[in-house]
């Protein structure tokens, strides 16, 4: 949850998204802002209804079922889950059609690897440059954030699988995704290109914005800014900008 | 890898465990010291063949299949795959049979869940507390430790699942009971029993240490009394334990 700033709705694409996922169904969406679990549900076709938890008053019920009242969670017959990575594996389970991981198992190995790569590593790379005040600490951040998109590209690369490589719409994409998708706040107040990483990756990043799935999921640039001010200019005080501040993410 | 000693080797049930998977065969399993893929190829009667690797002298073979150079790894069919938890997904995915997890999409989750919350809260609580070395670090570090294994023994209880609860002996068992075998470590140092996490835990714990599997992969105590006895000193120099002084581990 990005911070305590106004409870974040979905704008533009995704609240015209919202509103076709607004009938009661037994698969609930719970969000808002955790865009990974939203592009696997509309590039999968599955419905769904989606419901915006207000992180700052959250109700009993969403309590009940979800005792970590953690987003995003998914609730299918009135039983939850949570954690986003988690989550991508059960929509593939639940719903095997439309499969967003490899069947063959050593491919999937390698996409799950790469996964836990860009939870572990890339992500705190971004916080880590985003919430860089001094002049120094942007550059150092933005050679370690580069250094980190790089790695988990040339892993992708490397394997030779359709999957892990983003022929093939997939985990990867979901779980990236939405990074690339706040490339654009990146690139405004700190001056990161995705063509830094190198060409392949910027044609695949093209390719990623491009995506229906990826489109109907997006609000609109400004909603984006309002959220992550306070990171760039690090006076954010949720739990993930005060490990950041702290030092506390793993390297 | 515990630590920039005499590489460790397995001795006593261990070592017959070795004895009897040292013939080249397609599935090789990268160890040492790596217990929790360990036990599943043993629950699930995959041959295999067992192989250490020196951690001060990884040869290039390894190095080609594995670049992180990680234990434990998986080499199977010239093809490799790191990281404990993507193995157990791997060696389910790959020998379907005797299933070490459950097939229902849910259950599946929870026991996804609970392998994250080992491997993100009770490890490092672990560490911590086995480096503290103030009387009060001491009781903070059997606090924090108790609390946690805990909370991941509750989780189990609540969802009502015998994969989760411990009934049928899965991911669960094998995510934690390496953690477990060494309890006896924790007790002679720092005064740790499982009662204290509870009556139930304890029962668990005699069930999992009486497993053919977990016996079969248990190295004698004096073996981990010498790999651990630097971090009970709070000297050794492996990139956990310097993570776990700095603080940098996620709480």
């Amino acid at each position: 949850m990005p911070d305590k700033i106004d409870p974040p709705h979905a704008t533009g694409a995704a609240e015209q998204t919202v509103q076709k996922h607004s009938s009661p169904h037994d698969l609930v969406f719970h969000a808002p802002f955790v865009q990974r679990v939203w592009i696997a549900l509309e590039e999968k076709g599955i419905p769904y209804e989606y419901k915006e938890v207000n992180p700052y008053k959250k109700e009993p019920h969403f309590l009940k079922i979800n005792p970590k009242g953690l987003v995003p969670a998914l609730e299918h017959d009135n039983k939850a889950l949570y954690e986003s990575l988690v989550l991508l594996e059960y929509l593939d389970d639940a719903f095997p059609d439309s499969a967003i991981r490899p069947r063959n198992p050593h491919e999937l190995g390698l996409v799950r690897l790469a996964c836990q790569q860009i939870s572990n590593v890339v992500v705190p790379a971004f916080y880590r440059y985003v919430q860089a005040q001094e002049a120094d600490k942007q550059k150092e951040g933005h050679e370690a954030f580069v250094k980190a998109l790089r790695e988990v590209h040339e892993q992708w690369f490397v394997v030779g699988s359709e999957w892990a490589r983003g022929d093939k719409f997939g985990w990867v994409d979901c779980v990236l995704g939405p990074w690339v998708a706040r490339f654009t706040l990146l690139e405004k107040h700190r001056g990161f290109k995705p063509e830094d990483v190198g060409p392949e990756f910027k044609a695949w990043c093209d390719k990623l914005l491009d995506r229906p799935s990826v489109k109907a999921t997006s609000s609109l640039p400004e909603n984006y800014e309002n959220v992550y001010r306070r990171y760039f200019e690090n006076t954010a005080e949720s739990e993930v900008a005060k490990a950041t501040r702290k030092g506390e993410w793993l390297k």
